[in-house]
């Protein structure tokens, strides 16, 4: 009788125990998207960068026409490399708050602070600015960008 | 036979036919929230747009701090509307793109195109602008506006 409790007990809680696990996971895999999205732009790395993008992936940038798939985001960030060629990141910090998570799709909004080296001679670039992210999971369950708009943060 | 037939390809046709239901109804929806979302705005209705945003809504402006929660929100939309107190909405046109839906979050960019009549005589206010917005479908089934990021569009 008391083993049968302590299996009844234990069979009770294995549900709430896997929910948990269940709807936990997927923030953890989030956060260490984040980390590896840092690393990569902190390194100014952008094949590591697109590979964290959905093919259908979008980003929104102040003042320019959506930059719509995979292919088009990896040519603009290319242009932009180009630019600003010699340069390298000196620093590169993200924040994330407020992830949320439904299904295949997850979202979550940003502040990073960046200082950029520039060659020539030019003074450094420092700038703050703000991102909100949709990702969405494959069918290979990693998480990618499918989404991303930036503007710049507030002066302070 | 033949019957037996008919019945095995209602059957088998059943299935897709009801899945593919269930996966475009929140396109349907979140269609129906923009046509509100478009309406409230065109009108300057702060208490119709208040109530398509979730509780734990955030709006992500340019150079200003994220406003956090429902109230927050209503509290910056009606400083907003004091400030240019007489103004009227001449023309409100809102597109969305590109709906992703999965379990109860959505998301979906959006161009929008204002013009504003601006009291004392000031020449209109036309203005371009794209959004980010993701939308989160609440325990009573209806979708509300869980984020929302705009920037200026293009010139063009």
């Amino acid at each position: 009788m008391r083993h049968s409790l302590l299996l009844t007990l234990l069979a009770a809680s294995a549900l709430p125990m896997g929910a948990q696990a269940i709807i936990e996971a997927p923030r953890a895999q989030i956060e260490a998207f984040n980390q590896k999205f840092e690393a990569a732009t902190r390194h100014m790395d952008n094949a590591a960068i697109m590979d964290l993008w959905a093919e259908n992936g979008i980003t929104l940038l102040p003042s320019a026409k959506p930059v719509i798939g995979k292919a088009a985001i990896a040519a603009m960030m290319n242009a932009v490399t180009e630019q600003i060629k010699g340069a390298r990141m000196d620093k590169f910090e993200l924040r994330c708050s407020a992830i949320e998570v439904s299904g295949d799709l997850a979202t979550e909004w940003c502040s990073e602070h960046q200082i950029v080296i520039l060659p020539n001679g030019k003074p450094p670039f420092d700038g703050r600015g703000k991102m909100l992210l949709v990702l969405r999971r494959g069918a290979d369950r990693k998480w990618r960008l499918l989404r991303e708009m930036w503007s710049q943060s507030d002066a302070d």
